[in-house]
């Protein structure tokens, strides 16, 4: 295989070097749960994939937390995982059936393969499939990696102006699409965003491309609820040793007497919900986005008589990847401000140590393939 | 006034008699919260309002509640009140500038009177003014009474051949109507209702009004859910000593593989919204109309990755009340049937014990007036 | 391939004979555009297809427009075709991935076999893939045949009592079902039909199954009006020699002075259009199922000051068939006094001559296969 | 005018004391319909209505149209009018009921005050409303005049950096509001949209705050079209003697082979609306808010059979007014450039000439009162 692979070089494009080992970040598992960087064989495209050689991935709390862990919930890492779901990278070879696509060509990757028949998909939800393949969930291999093997359908043509680092950042901008398109923001709207990890931030400068007018967001953290005023936050509120209802009360104040009509919560805090419930305007709307304890509490009576739609929202859907490109390509969204640090491969491990640390300053953290 | 009433009279319907001792049934407050039959003004109408002779008048937990513990949440009996928001009587008095109404018109009673000016009410959405006039909610006097003056625009003309108990019966109705709206419950949905008091039964009626293909209902009373069947729910499970999952299985099981797409909680309990959120299917909708426990523990980790939304439904909004008289009027919903027990206002005592104590083969207690 | 079959037989059920010629109803094109019942290939079944023995196949005016006019819009008949596209059979053999089917079960036929990745299949609009390969529009082969080899995902079981021709007409039910979806009939709503053809019919048993109080449906037909009263409509107005004004006027009458706030039009014809435009509230929605000349004059301004919705509606989408079995399946719908005339295969001659000439009490025209 | 306001504070009385004239530009009619500046009365403010200094007025095409054609649709002006219905003015009295607004507030002005009552109203639709009091709409005078009484819950009070110029264009603003809203444009929508009069301006700058990537504007104004280049339009086309065919065709190509998903029809021309329907995605939504000839025609057949939904819009609807003006006053919509010529109120027979005849580089007409 890898001769093909060789093959194409000649006719492809100068950016890529093909003869190079195929690194990937692997999660050992299940016992002890060790990052190796190993040799990963490169897998021949059918005729709807293309091999994309891979440059830039993020690294996301999912990824952490299956190194911490060993498990997010039902999926639980068995055998050994490459890791990685945040991509971007250029098309190296391409199979006979794509169209749209050539070698050399900047893509993003979208990291889950849906089947596509299941009721689910073939309603429109394609990320409630059962069957999804979905990037370092497991069983399925992440894109962490120097050659990755994939559905040319879920790969998004980068236009020149739009950098790889962008395009691996589409990723959780779309949950940020995502998100405000369950909540619904639109045009004069007043949000609520309970947390300000990068979710949080995501869903920011989503809902000020979307037209709201005041963005509050709280978090115990002074240095993040810092940074996100500068990606757009109208006001932050620090919660630290504050219950739901006093933040609320402020939260209408800062709102000149106003509820939210729209809350997005990102914390995945019993209190951030809480904060949400009541905050949020009579008849108004909360997403629910960020993970936290499986069962919580919730002013059930007062969301009931308020009239409050409490939705989850959960990965992204069919649109949502190609509009967060659009968002970046408009020049509406401005994401590289998330990116805060930055690793080679070959620094992956201490990239991971950094993440599982977290602390001050630290939001977005990019892997340079 | 009295004289106005009576004057009245003379160009007026032979079913009235105006002379009558206008009783009413008031809870004695706040301390002894007692019960007594009293004689109590009557209003003269203004000129958009109609003074009724009430005829029937249901009773509803609310009520019952306030008599046990004198407030429903921030509601507080602090006067004498007096009760009853499920009535129906005939047109005895019309202010000048009523359209529609004439003397002798049987009339339901929408039990708010909204403000009409606050954002909520001018965005169609009166249920949630937080200044409504809603009968036997403190400080709001209820129509459980001989003669009660109230806003025209608020009173159903009933046609003929509909009785003035089914026009008593709408206001259950219509928050059955309010809720299955509110989950968008349509043709050929699979439908799960928690709890078969008088509130899942009418969301039992209008959902298969609304051609639902199945509705299973959950209780822990046999006979409650036994009655049920006989209003159009396609199954039962009696929920006692059995888990939410284990519930959300049956479920499952009955609608042959499916999940319910559509989920109503009419129990109030914790244990109904649990089974709710395991048996919905992803991308579902759960509604919650039932009011318990003020803060109650949820499955939101297992709500949010299935994306469920989960929307509260209070009251009923502005064409609900219309359409419950639609549903009634064409013969797509019998109410009749959940009238169990019937009682002359003088037993009005009598009837409330019955309510308070419940018991086997009570649904629906209607006071005669 | 024919041995398979033959082989499966043994193992299968009595009811399929898979020895019989594959006799199919082939319109010859595009010269002549004769009718000819002639042997075609039976093609043997994919991992994910089944074999269908067909049993019953109803006569569309599309059939009946492609025999007369060679094409509808730009599909054009450019070669011999299977006519045939609402038909139901038994299992005769199954794919080895197929899974919840198996031979001797009844099933429905959805006609159209989407691609399911494009962005329409992807966003839950699969009725609007330009790559559907849909059962009798060119190039594209139809079921009016003994066997057809389809894919299983489209096949949906019938459950015993549920008869094989009721299955055949799931398909214009499911016409009707997603034209009431789009407009969003529901619980009391007042609803105007304009047009009683089979789609107008579809379209009264499900607007009357979802719960609507009112069905007004106009036609230049006394013996249609009458034939649909029986279905569920509650009034009827014969139109001919009326303007729309004129009609409007005389549904808001018999609507005892309201406007319908949901109007289907399902007749192609310009006064039918400007006929629900003039009667639907504002605020209200107008669905357009009925297709006729391609250009047509509509009341422009009268319809944005009113604030109307005028949806277009084509085919189904990914629930409406399954929701159409379930309001068959459940009896909130019966379909079967649609069926005025019956034919065997042999006589599908016949039965087109008849479906071309229409005339008093032809409404669905059913062929057995 | 400051001194009469201080005046009438410190009387606090319940007669209007005002130095300055009250000045009013009348339209004379039915007959002549010369335009005219009166001395107009002044009326007591009620309980709920405020007195207004009247500071700046925008000229609108149904102004011109009244003046020059007698009558919009069954609008026809019977008597003399006072003119104008885009103001904004300085509190200069309030009514004792009246809350959250005081002498010397700034506000703009909505120009309807609705009845409250009727289904309309109530359902959160008040733009529909048959009996809203709109100003300059006969029978009812506009506010193009020194001092005009008007109801307190229709002013909007400006903050401190709003000026008046951009209060009295709130009023076009929300008719774009209202527009992109009826069409749902949001993040990374593909817009369409033809008229580049002032709506169409205004739908372009709020297309773009909502987060639409790209905004093609379609005219026959070379130069109309270069001034909505500046406000945000990504791309224009001059349709002059082009069909909507080929305008669509073009349209594909600027947005990269895609269609548009959304399109708001702006010009009133039959030639637009046939762009739109042509142009826009299956299942697409066509707004139209443009009017123009009462019958128009369209191609039904292409919306029927690519499901596109086509909306009409009417003004704007309960949140639209405080949408525009937190848009404008969050910074997100700039409305000031649109105005292109200024007149005092003695000059308004000069504003309404050029206004008559347009011309290059007329876009918003402004009085200052």
């Amino acid at each position: 295989m890898e001769d093909s692979v060789v093959n194409n070089v000649v006719n492809g494009c100068c950016h890529v070097n093909l003869k190079e080992k195929n690194l990937g970040l692997v999660l050992k598992g299940p016992e002890d749960r060790k990052l190796a960087l190993e040799e990963v064989p490169v897998r021949e495209p059918k005729d709807h994939e293309v091999l994309i050689r891979m440059k830039n991935v993020g690294i996301c709390g999912s990824d952490v937390h299956y190194v911490t862990h060993g498990r997010i919930g039902h999926f639980v890492v068995e055998a050994d995982m490459i890791l990685g779901h945040e991509g971007a990278g250029i098309i190296a070879q391409v199979g006979k059936n794509v169209k749209g696509l050539k070698v050399g060509d900047k893509v993003a990757v979208e990291p889950g393969v849906p089947c596509r028949s299941c009721e689910h998909c073939i309603e429109g939800n394609y990320n409630l499939c059962p069957d999804v393949a979905f990037c370092a969930t497991p069983p399925y291999d992440g894109d962490l990696r120097v050659y990755f093997t994939y559905d040319a359908k879920m790969c998004y043509k980068l236009p020149a102006h739009v950098s790889l680092e962008e395009g691996a950042l589409l990723e959780p901008l779309a949950v940020g699409v995502h998100a405000c398109s369950r909540a619904g923001v639109g045009i004069g709207d007043r949000v609520l965003i309970t947390g300000a990890g990068p979710i949080g931030c995501m869903a920011v400068v989503v809902a000020k491309a979307a037209g709201a007018s005041e963005i509050i967001v709280t978090d115990i953290s002074a240095s993040r609820l810092e940074f996100i005023k500068s990606l757009g936050a109208t006001n932050t509120i620090n919660v630290v040793g504050r219950t739901g209802e006093d933040v609320a009360e402020q939260v209408k104040i800062l709102m000149d007497g106003n509820h939210p009509n729209k809350s997005i919560e990102c914390s995945g805090a019993e209190s951030g919900l809480h904060t949400c419930v009541m905050a949020t305007r009579p008849g108004g709307t909360i997403v629910v986005v960020g993970m936290g304890a499986p069962v919580q509490k919730i002013a059930l009576a007062h969301a009931t008589i308020a009239e409050q739609s409490i939705l989850g929202s959960f990965r992204y859907g069919p649109t949502d990847y190609a509009r967060a490109l659009n968002l970046v390509a408009s020049g509406a969204v401005k994401v590289k401000p998330l990116v805060t640090h930055r690793f080679k491969l070959e620094e992956s491990e201490k990239a991971f140590e950094l993440a599982k640390t977290g602390g001050e300053g630290v939001v977005k953290i990019m892997i340079e393939v």
